[in-house]
């Protein structure tokens, strides 16, 4: 029931997802589920319905939300995880109730100081991942030590990444840079696997590390620019090419490549954000999510549950803590 | 000498400016400045030369640099204002040892806590400015105040942006979201001339605030993230359209467009970033500046002179110190 176009938008990407042979609990209003469903004609038989009478607004004030209301779509959902009945839960509904859900109902893994939100973004050379992109505002080095290891483990087996690079996001690229948090969290992750020492705002879309390890706040704040500048280029490139004939000439010839780019620096690639150091995959996605970025979205959280994302946090914390 | 075209770029710049009136002073090695000069024919008569032997290098630890290289040509420069032969100071040379010199020669302006870096970005909209751009890694809520206060006369009277809009950058859009110092700083901010209170990373490129308050670190990190991004899809773009016939037709028949927003997201348009609190002017160009961005780096410092940028802080921080 969550995302600015549900439950079009999550029933298609279930109903895509359930083709290709993932199982999925659709958990919302049973009857208006049912409706949509109908909509699809011949359902696989891998979609069933768990039905929740309430559902979380994106004008709630997420963590009240999801303490007051106990038959939400949401929580019933992450509930379906946290009781066994699910491996994975995937919402493009309300951030800061999923955070929260994902957080209080499926738990911490063992070892696991706080979970880090990990966010897909697109490089020069592929994808890389940013932790923390928003979940902890505020963050101690051991924080961000251990997203180095979740982050990883996401590297590798989301994206098929091969001992992948970790950076930390800061001022400068000499060691000693920084917040007294970078130094720190520097010290800490000095000669753990991948580290690569730190790295700057303009080595993000270089993809100079595949894994960046930063705060909340100032992942969020980057990946939201990031984001929000690409949005910008690709609709000033456009407008200024469609005010001339000369121009829209131009872009007809060049739509094949920058379909392509676009593709590349598309959020709907992987389907959304990654709460990781819970137990089980838990995917946030976009709120405009389209089909597209939902059936991603169950893909790679299918996918996650097969590499066993979650065993190899536990491993890699569990080696790594002293 | 500074910056890694020096001497040329710098010479050429000045030669620009003082084509247009400026008044000039090149500051560094006599004989280079004077072979340089000399290959520019009919120099204009506002150029004078003040010796200085020696320089600070890119690889010089800059703090330690300005407090031992009492010679170097950045050191000798900044005293040229601070002893009143000039009124501001133009380098594209070690950004570190130019915030440095600035701080320590030309000295804080008074009621000025800590002098801010503000840089100028691209938006839809127009310029905006960021403030800090990195002068300041650990900030307090006072200094975001005063950044605020000061980048919004640099706005008004370098940008030429009547009333130029406040925000905050955060992690949220609401009151009270974000860490402890933004929710401090919103309360300073809070009622005070073009405040629109917090915006989020995506706000950056749309121009939703003119003036964006943020501390050292998160600011430094957003700029290089934003220039990098714009970077990287351009050269992708590049690479794209090159790979196939169609595309370079197509390139071709966009060069138009594209140069007109490449000129739009140019660092090189407002020639550099500005550190105000200072007595004077201080103007930090991009190691790597074209004779472009030094011009208009020289050309926005006369510019902030004739506005009396200094003047304007030191009346904006009294009225709206407690």
């Amino acid at each position: 029931m969550g995302g600015d176009k549900a439950p079009q938008v999550p029933v298609s990407g279930a109903v895509a997802a359930a083709k290709e042979g993932i199982g999925v609990l659709l958990v919302g209003d049973q009857a208006v589920l049912e409706r949509e469903l109908a909509t699809h004609g011949d359902v696989p038989s891998g979609i069933e319905i768990v039905h929740a009478a309430d559902r979380i607004l994106s004008t709630d004030d997420g963590v009240k939300a999801v303490r007051t209301k106990s038959d939400a779509s949401m929580v019933v959902a992450c509930k379906q995880v946290a009781e066994g009945r699910a491996s994975a839960v995937v919402s493009a509904g309300h951030t800061g109730a999923m955070l929260a859900a994902s957080t209080l109902l499926l738990r911490r893994l063992p070892g696991v100081i706080r979970p880090g939100l990990a966010v897909p973004m697109p490089s020069v050379l592929g994808p890389v991942v940013l932790i923390d992109g928003g979940a902890n505002v505020e963050c101690k080095p051991e924080y961000l030590a251990q997203f180095a290891v979740m982050g990883r483990v996401l590297a590798h087996e989301i994206m098929g990444i091969d001992d992948p690079t970790v950076g930390i996001l800061t001022i400068g690229e000499e060691a000693g840079k920084g917040t007294e948090l970078v130094q720190e969290a520097y010290a800490l992750l000095e000669g753990t696997p991948g580290f690569i020492g730190n790295i700057e705002g303009r080595d993000v879309p270089k993809g100079t590390a595949r894994v960046i390890v930063t705060d909340g706040f100032t992942g969020n704040v980057a990946l939201k620019l990031y984001e929000g500048a690409a949005g910008m280029l690709f609709s000033e490139i456009r407008r200024g090419l469609m005010s001339s004939t000369r121009g829209k000439i131009a872009g007809k010839l060049a739509m094949p490549s920058f379909q392509e780019l676009r593709k590349k620096v598309d959020p709907e690639e992987y389907g959304g954000a990654y709460l990781l150091g819970v137990r089980g995959m838990s995917v946030i996605g976009h709120g405009n999510s389209g089909v597209r970025g939902m059936t991603n979205g169950i893909r790679t959280a299918a996918r996650g549950v097969a590499g066993d994302v979650t065993g190899h946090i536990e491993a890699g914390l569990g080696v790594t803590s002293k």
